[in-house]
């Protein structure tokens, strides 16, 4: 009970440190003020503070009181005595699809560089994203990769990348970015790609496309800002209902029944569709399948990404290539500049970079042939 | 009972076509599957066909049915054989702070030539901004001036913006855009605007600035990206705690709340201050004299807008100067351009105008006096 009690207290302490709520030598409240918050007695609160000044959090000074300590300064130092240097690598997810890639092409290089690497993965969740930075900011991290949470809505963490810049912790930004703190970052031009994968269909002779894009992600808004693009460029109206966005929340559930709808459709059946991935793609193949429709007989489809998703199915499908390992890479060699380069006032020569995209055709699409789908 | 019974129908049928759910010259459900789906009697399904028919949203063809009608054909010339011409203008507010002198300057423009203007607001919420465009489709309306609503996340409601485009009846946006859709628009460099106020405080020699900015709207993300880039250009390292955002939903609670602990610090307290808009300073004005501190002597603040709440309150403040009337006027000049030019294939020249930001200074910023607030 005592024990919670004071683990409590440390924590409530820590916590403010981390979010900069209390600043390096500012004075923290007084044993009584921290007794009647926490309603403790002044035991509980020795025993917090005290072991909070010997893990460096805290300091005392004779007759003056507690203060902050001055973390940046000595995580700087424990950093400098060390021989292992550690990269985090903080994706949405780790596993699937093509983030392995990704992180295959950052981790080998961080590797050969003498770099430890730890990986992470928020889910796509700001709580998740928050509970990570905290992470970093308290261990022994010299350097992030990280792509952002649900990129295309205000970041409530926006603070803690701020604060990883004050301890300097250097980090850059894959496949988004937070627009507001202008990283260095690697990614896709996304408007591109979306541009291309319905440019194709266009070219193709198709006029009634579907596009399903997922847009609580800067890259979906993106990529549906391309569609809109290539139908504007081609005098192609784009029929309203054709467009069908989501979440990360409903991706398992509203695509599919938005397309359910749309393939039920008596009259203006659409005759091609580009979707946000692969992963994406796959489903649309099945749900078109399950309809008694052929892809690309019935309906020409293009992804996005190009990863083994698109090899894998039954008809191999176009898709939209995405720089993976190579960005992976990239990115590995920028962070391991910034942290090598950490002397104040050394300017250092790093870029980011936009990766112009092109499609990979494969055996998805075809022709529009006039009449085949009212049958 | 009947007349709510049939009334349902017609509407579940005309907010499909709005929706574009049904197509021009597709057939409608038929008459037995209609009374299935709202379990009404024959009489009262013809009742809702009937009037819809005579209304111009369907059309009935001998033995085959009854279809949509091709309702940008209808619209169109119902509006070329008329001769007064209808411009609506919405904003996410009216009658409150710069809209007014925003609405006048495209008012007394469209006025002048000829136009009725319709006005109206969505409060910055999706849902009315939805029936608001629903009005819109339906009405007699040849053009729009349109401020986007909660312009930082992905709207819901893009369908209908193509509807519009659709049916011919063209727009402009105003303040803020939402990116897919590329339209022509007329508003402030925000990033510039957000940048100026942060930057006159660093030269006035303030290192410690606490930012407040509104970011469900695209405007307050662009601001706080100005904070942070003057912050970087003058190598002033930024304090996370300093950066306060809030949303519609709780912007009376929270920039109070947050400041009131802010200017609560024993240290570190800060001694220039950012605000969203001017409404929000005249909020922070009241805070900081509760708390018997003085502006600028205590801490410096800066506005954005200059509106007349500027120049009303006891201490007239430094604000970030919005064009207004001016950019009400240029987007009227824009609107009726596009709707007297509307012959298909003809190619006006409008363009969008991001106006450059000035500061207006007056007496609420003055030199940073070290020692001043901790007395």
């Amino acid at each position: 009970m005592l024990e919670a009690k004071y683990k409590k207290i440390k924590h409530a302490i820590k916590s403010k440190i981390l979010e900069g709520l209390i600043n390096p030598h500012e004075k923290i409240s007084s044993e009584s003020e921290l007794m009647k918050k926490f309603s403790v007695s002044r035991h509980t609160v020795r025993l917090a503070i005290g072991e909070l000044v010997n893990e460096g959090w805290l300091y005392r000074e004779q007759g003056a009181g507690t203060f902050c300590a001055d973390r940046a300064n000595i995580e700087s130092n424990k950093r400098t005595n060390k021989t292992q240097k550690n990269i985090a690598i903080v994706t949405t997810f780790i596993s699937e699809y093509i983030f392995p890639s990704i992180i295959r092409g950052a981790e080998s290089y961080l590797s050969e560089n003498g770099y430890h690497v730890s990986i992470f993965n928020t889910h796509n969740e700001y709580e998740k994203e928050r509970q990570i930075l905290t992470t970093l900011l308290t261990g022994n991290y010299d350097g992030v990769i990280i792509e952002p949470t649900n990129s295309a809505s205000a970041n409530p963490n926006l603070n803690y990348y701020l604060q990883l810049e004050n301890m300097n912790k250097p980090f850059v930004m894959i496949n988004a970015v937070y627009d507001e703190l202008e990283p260095i970052s690697f990614m896709l031009d996304d408007v591109q790609g979306g541009f291309l994968q319905t440019e194709h269909l266009i070219q193709l002779g198709h006029q009634n496309i579907v596009c399903m894009h997922k847009t609580d992600d800067s890259q979906g808004q993106k990529r549906l800002k391309g569609y809109i693009k290539a139908h504007r460029k081609y005098n192609v109206p784009i029929d309203p209902k054709n467009i069908v966005t989501y979440n990360t929340l409903d991706e398992m559930t509203k695509p599919v029944e938005e397309l359910e709808k749309i393939l039920s459709r008596k009259i203006n059946c659409p005759t091609g569709l580009v979707g946000y991935n692969d992963q994406l793609i796959l489903n649309v193949m099945q749900i078109i399948r399950d309809k008694d429709l052929s892809v690309p007989k019935d309906i020409s489809v293009v992804g996005y990404d190009d990863s083994p998703l698109a090899e894998l199915s039954e008809v191999k499908f176009t898709s939209v290539k995405h720089p993976k390992s190579q960005l992976g890479l990239d990115a590995a060699k920028a962070i391991v500049k910034m942290v090598e380069n950490q002397q104040p006032g050394k300017i250092i020569d790093i870029k980011s970079i936009t990766y112009v995209p092109e499609l990979n055709i494969r055996q998805s699409t075809s022709n529009f042939k006039s009449g085949l789908i009212i049958s």
